[in-house]
């Protein structure tokens, strides 16, 4: 799957990443991948519940992945910490 | 499989939850389903992230599922909100 199909939460309104999903599928993506690392994981699960339940009630959730990706703590110079990350790969 | 072996993710801190895990699988569980809502979803991974890298490495992640459970707003009386659901079943 090409990188272009993936959406990556932050912090806006749910809203708008459902959208991002949405114009993806509308301009040819047959899979969109939303991925979120740390709080926003939560998000990501509003944006896949919110798209599939009000737009695209024939959305398949092809795969749910999670994982942990270290950090470097530039700022303390301490230790690296871990963030847990999600990755939901939405297919047509 | 029993409700007992289901771990629902609240406020405290992570490493409880992982106790929590660990626990139910010393005891003879052989499958422990770890159940979030809303915000607490981004804490329910990284529990299973902990409970694998760090204690348990040859646990499988059987089963990830998300969904959505609508909340009737009893103290505004207004319309019925929705939250995100999460349940990520692991297994020895």
């Amino acid at each position: 799957m090409a990188e272009d199909n993936a959406v990556l939460i932050g912090k806006k309104p749910v809203m708008n990443y459902v959208l991002a999903c949405i114009s993806l599928f509308h301009n040819g993506a047959t899979q969109v991948s939303v991925k979120a690392r740390g709080r926003a994981i939560s998000r990501a699960i509003d944006v896949v519940e919110v798209t599939k339940r009000r737009f695209m009630p024939d959305l398949k959730i092809q795969n749910i992945g999670i994982s942990t990706e270290e950090l470097t703590a530039f700022e303390e110079g301490g230790a690296p910490s871990n963030v847990s990350t999600i990755e939901i790969t939405l297919e047509k």
